[in-house]
C-alpha cells in the first residue's frame, strides 16, 4: 500500500503470472514505468489482444489468429508425419529445430489418474479421426518422458495397434554438453537400453 | 516468428523490461494467454495506466497520482525530518520499516562525474531549498554505500555547512542474520570503526 493505487494494481497483475513473486513483481512495475510511451502502449495492446485474437487452431489446437494455424495453413509440408506434443510451446521447440516438416497435434495435457486426467479428457478423439482422416503414415509422439508422458504414449500406440500407422517416439538419453555425472540415473539406464551401435556390422 | 503475431508482439514486450530475457519473455507471454479476462482487462489497464496516471510528486519527487505523493499529503508527519533518498523505490523500503515519521526527498540519482552526473543534474538546489523553507532540522542521508553515494552525501552534507540543520547518514554495518565470513572486507572495516559500547560506563 505504499505506491499510489496505479503502481499497486500493475504489481498485483503481474503477480498473477506463475514464477513472479512479490519483488519480481515491484520491480517490474517500476521498470514499466520507465519506458517509452509506444511500447506501454504496446505492450497495454498485446496484453489485451492476447485474449481477443488468440484462439487454438481447429485443426491441431495449436495457437492460431484464424481458425487454422500457421502450421496446418502451410500446404508444403509432409502430411505423412505427424508429430503428437503436449501443448502449443512444443511446437516452438521443434519448429526451431527447423528439420522437421510434418504436421503437429497438441493434445493439451496429459493422462494423469492420479490428478483424474482420463484419455477421454485430453481429447484423443479427434487426434485418432485427424489420424485416419489424413492417412497419416508415421504418428511421432513428443511427449515429456515422466510416467504422465509414458501412459499417454502407451495409450495412443494402443488407439493405433490395430492400424498400420507407424508409431514412434522421439528418443531419450543423454543430452549433448553434459557431464555424465549430473544425469539421473533413470536416463542413464536409457540411455544404456537404447544404445547404438558405433562399429560397422561384420 | 514461431508464434502467431499477437504472442510475438507480447514476447518482445516482456523483453523490453531490464532483466527479462528471450526464455522468460516467452514464458510471461504464454502465462498471459491464461489469465482470466478480467485479469486481462486490468493488467492491460494497469499498463497503459502507468503512463498517464502516474507523476512525480511536485514537492518530493516520489510517485503521486495527483500533485501531491501521499506522503507530502500526510499533515501529520515530523516536519523536522528529512530524508533524502536516491529514488523512489527507496521510500517504500523505509516506510516497509513502519517507525519512521518524517518526510522524504528523492534526488533521483546520485554524482557521478564518471558517468558525468554533476550535482546540477541531480537537482540538489530544490532539495536545499525545501531543507530552508520547511525549517527542517535534520536530514537523515539514505543513498547507497557506492562511491557516488558517499559523494553525494559529502557534497550535501557542504552544501549545509553553514546552517544549524543536522546532517546524519544511516549506519552501515553487517546486517542482521548473515554469517560474518560473507560480508565484505570494506563493511567489515566500517562496522568495526563504527562499533558500539555494549557494556555500560564506568
Amino acid at each position: 500500500m505504499f505506491y499510489p493505487q496505479t503502481i499497486q494494481k500493475l504489481i498485483e497483475c503481474f503477480k498473477k503470472i506463475p514464477g513472479i513473486g512479490d519483488k519480481t513483481a515491484e520491480r517490474y512495475a517500476l521498470a514499466v514505468l520507465d519506458l517509452d510511451e509506444d511500447v506501454i502502449n504496446q505492450f497495454a495492446q498485446s496484453i489485451s489482444d492476447s485474449k481477443s485474437k488468440i484462439k487454438r487452431c481447429t485443426k491441431c489446437n495449436n495457437y492460431a489468429e484464424d481458425d487454422l494455424c500457421d502450421i496446418c495453413k502451410d500446404k508444403k509440408r509432409d502430411k505423412n508425419l505427424l508429430c503428437v506434443v503436449e501443448d502449443p510451446k512444443s511446437i516452438v521447440l521443434f519448429e526451431r529445430i527447423g528439420s522437421y516438416n510434418g504436421y503437429y497435434h497438441v493434445i493439451n495435457g496429459l493422462i494423469s489418474p492420479l490428478e483424474g486426467i482420463n484419455p477421454e479428457d485430453i481429447n484423443l478423439d479427434a487426434l485418432i479421426a485427424r489420424i485416419k482422416k489424413d492417412k497419416v503414415k508415421e504418428v511421432i509422439l513428443a511427449v515429456k518422458p515422466s510416467i504422465e508422458g509414458e501412459t499417454t504414449s502407451l495409450y495412443i500406440s494402443k488407439l493405433l495397434s490395430n492400424t498400420d500407422v507407424i508409431v514412434s517416439k522421439i528418443a531419450h538419453g543423454v543430452p549433448l554438453g553434459t557431464e555424465i555425472d549430473y544425469v539421473d540415473t533413470l536416463t542413464l539406464e536409457l540411455a544404456l537400453e537404447n544404445r547404438k551401435k558405433v562399429t560397422e556390422d561384420k
